[in-house]
């Protein structure tokens, strides 16, 4: 299954987009996408239902984030070992976490509006898996099993605020808006081999970032038994499991973000996102 | 007004102290003490009620994590200059800033049960501040006014996940139970200086940290004023704004935490809180 949330800002309605591609309306089945929804019990009932029974929705809305409740945004840095090499940091011995914080949390075609003053934002098109029950000292062979669904995530940035300012990383990554996901979740029974999704993102129609999740250093069901030995995963939890070479920070000179600027990041069947860049406007928030 | 949550694991009801210290329900009045309650509008109408009218709770039942909903959960790091000199760090330029995980947000009083292996456990008495009103780039002046209330956070920590294991502190601080808060939060209007604090920590009876919110490097208005520049700050944020000197990592030799070991955190005005310190054990937690 392939699930959305559509509609204005704050007024999100439970959807699915069926085998044809057509977008049908679930709100007759539940109120929204939640944390429950996404566990065994929650994605069965939601495939019990017959998507023809659904009603289709006109048009194009706005799609939000895919899922609402989110727990915790955990992120792994430098997880591809050619991106490592742009950044200049050495090949990690083991996962490199750190947090986005939720209210960066973002719909994946809305605004991506730089803080402040911001000079060195930066994108990074990453693989998001989304936990569907809980996890605490998984084993490798059950990691996968805790997995919901996957999801695109652009892991927006700000370099100067990430590794200029002192502390860890999270300064530079926890802004509002910066970090759209989906267009959907596309449940695990759909993604039969995380470790084979071609992805790319391109910013104002040049391919800046092209990967595959093949060359991740540590693979998605590793990533979880790991971070499962730190913290107990629930369902709503997300984690961005690292980016391919192709960063602004990567590119000689570097290039970052400026408003006007357009990204547009996808998975090979998880969908596209693309998102506007903005300069800080309050307007644009809330 | 002291708020507070009361009752069984996942079963908490609303309460509050009154000024006689005698704990009283607050059910008919609300569901729970959610990041609406801790708003201007949530806090006035709670104010509006006469504690005399509310059933009092007989005996001394557990205490809950003293409002749900946690948004994020933002620490500051080497805050007080005499604990930055004791862990061998320089005094930082600007605030350090890094996550605890939401499964870490833990009831006051509960066990903390170390992750399995784990051998260097820490303790921290920390002021917690509660946002109650929406922070983005507020200004110094006006950020105490964000305040919702405070209240005693211990950021347990394990040092060699936070500073061994590569990457960000955040790993060696997000285990479940190793964000014990409260007994309460005490709204902001009974804590007229957030700057003249005595908080201590007593591990097995011994007196370990001492100190005073008034050695703080970055206080609280500051620290608002500042995280709200990298991240919008919402009702229900948490943020804990370092430890005073004593901590284990700091005594010679140093002492890590270990099964059987009892801690007892205050500070003036805001409660007690103590937790036993378990090894891990799948039945204490969830």
């Amino acid at each position: 299954m392939k699930l959305l949330r559509y509609g204005s800002k704050g007024q999100e309605k439970p959807g699915m987009l069926d085998e044809s591609g057509v977008l049908r309306d679930l709100s007759a089945h539940l109120r929204d996408i939640t944390p429950h929804s996404l566990t065994p019990e929650g994605l069965a009932a939601l495939r019990a239902i017959d998507p023809a029974s659904l009603p289709e929705v006109p048009g194009t809305p706005r799609l939000g984030t895919p899922f609402t409740g989110l727990g915790k945004f955990i992120c792994v840095g430098l997880n591809y070992s050619d991106h490592a090499a742009e950044a200049g940091m050495p090949i990690p011995k083991e996962p490199i976490l750190f947090t986005k914080w939720n209210n960066s949390f973002a719909a994946p075609n809305d605004p991506v509006v730089l803080p402040r003053g911001a000079n060195k934002g930066d994108w990074e098109v990453e693989l998001g898996v989304v936990i569907g029950r809980k996890a605490r000292y998984v084993s490798l062979d059950e990691a996968l099993q805790c997995v919901a669904g996957y999801c695109v995530v652009n892991d927006v940035s700000e370099r100067e605020y990430q590794l200029e300012r002192g502390g860890t990383w999270d300064k530079g990554k926890g802004a509002d808006t910066f970090g759209p996901v989906g267009p959907w979740l596309v449940t695990s029974d759909e993604v039969p081999d995380p470790q084979n999704l071609d992805m790319w993102l391109d910013l104002n129609g040049r391919r800046c970032q092209q990967g595959n999740t093949r060359t991740m250093i540590f693979g998605v069901a590793y990533l979880i038994h790991y971070i499962s030995q730190f913290a107990t995963l629930y369902p709503g939890d997300l984690i961005s499991t690292g980016t391919p070479p192709g960063v602004g920070m990567g590119q000689k000179p570097p290039v970052y973000l400026r408003a006007g600027d357009r990204m547009r990041a996808g998975i090979r069947g998880l969908g596209e996102q693309q998102q506007e860049v903005f300069a800080f406007d309050e307007a644009l928030l809330d």
